[in-house]
């Protein structure tokens, strides 16, 4: 990561990390409040431009309740970059005036072709590169992005923004076609979806053989709970847990 | 299954099974409007005494709009019994008066034991036996009993039953621990859990491998997040994906 912003971005940025990331606490790296802690910490130092989610997985939402009331005025001036799990904290940090966007994580820069996502990232970040944008962002629609499952545990607590008039994307991974299906049932069943501009589709990727073949593929699926729904369907989103993943800054411009 | 109710119950009753159980399409046993429209015969016809379901795995949601406005008088003296992905339906029944039972499915009669787990859904329907009953139930209490991601699913939804009051049960099958956290994350940061008088745990069984290991049982998972949203737990309820599954129907007796 060093190597990168000194040759990439020609030492114009540092990224820090955190030691609580090389913490471990069974499934998290360390326990809901050394996690809560850390985040305050650089959430609330002027001295960061950006707070950096290293990975996903499971656990932001289990820390919604400690950091949201120890942000400090600092908080406001950054922007927070991350994706899958970390959807909790996106659309709670969102719902509450914060500056959030949907995109890699600097973890990724383990996988094939991870030089190039983790290099997207730090380009909007650094430069506001445009080019690292979802492209059928057109400034003229607020957006939002979440992982599928995120999207539906949001549903019914304090943390889920209004998305009111948005374009929401969305993209799953390692999730059975029924399950996806059932996802998007929730969805449609309630109200988080009334009112928005419109759905877009990321990658559903990973996705486990369903015994029998489940008869539908994602769009398919996608496509019929929106029509049920009155949502409007406007195509696919180039987002996804892979290498493609575009960054998605929510809101407006 | 005829055999059954010949010898165990004398041919004091019999089990129809609707053509529709037989059906194939995709994931389901038959589309929408085929299963929907099998539910709705049996349960409008009043020579019906109990509407048994004969298998979960997933699809009950997808016929909910379509069975309730469907329901006619002779719906309301019968119950409905079954458990797992038909919570959807158990849910929406019993939210709107109609009387509904979680419990054992005639297709587990191919379980290893699966005769005594479908002779004890029969005791229940034909002779109302109490030995069927999940033994925590005092007739105090309104109950009511749920998978954990179909709880977790309905959530937001005007599927859900209000279940202030009662004491509820959950089970869960197949998820791993992460999951787990996660949905009893959702149900304690959603209203849907306020002012019950009680969560009670079933089985959680065939967990999949957490890796690294999560770092709690099933049964701190839940405590910890009783604990946190308030809510009473109290203890163990003898439900799950097993042949030891007990009868719980909804509300007091």
């Amino acid at each position: 990561m060093t190597a990168l912003t000194a040759t990439a971005f020609q030492g114009r940025a540092e990224v820090v990390f955190h030691p609580q990331c090389f913490l471990s606490a069974g499934h998290f790296a360390g326990d809901d409040e050394a996690r809560a802690a850390a985040f305050l910490e650089f959430a609330n130092d002027p001295a960061f431009a950006h707070v950096w989610f290293a990975r996903g997985g499971y656990g932001s939402g289990r820390i919604l309740p400690r950091v949201l009331d120890g942000l400090r005025a600092a908080a406001k001036g950054k922007s927070y970059l991350g994706y899958s799990d970390c959807g909790f904290l996106l659309a709670a940090l969102y719902r509450n005036g914060y500056r959030v966007a949907h995109g890699p994580f600097p973890h990724e820069i383990r996988r094939d072709g991870g030089d190039a996502v983790v290099t997207r990232a730090l380009a909007w970040m650094i430069d506001g590169a445009r080019e690292a944008l979802e492209p059928s962002i057109d400034g003229k629609h607020p957006v939002a992005a979440f992982n599928l499952t995120i999207l539906s545990m949001l549903v019914g607590t304090p943390w889920l923004p209004d998305l009111r008039g948005h374009v929401v994307m969305i993209e799953e991974v390692s999730e059975h076609l029924y399950a996806i299906d059932r996802l998007m049932a929730h969805l449609a069943s309630s109200s988080v979806l009334q009112g928005v501009a419109g759905l877009r589709l990321g990658r559903m990727s990973d996705i486990p053989q369903n015994d029998p073949p489940f008869g539908q593929t994602p769009e398919e699926i996608v496509r019929h709970w929106c029509a049920l729904a009155g949502i409007p369907f406007l195509g696919m989103a180039d987002i996804g847990h892979d290498v493609a993943n575009k960054v998605v800054p929510f809101g407006l411009p």
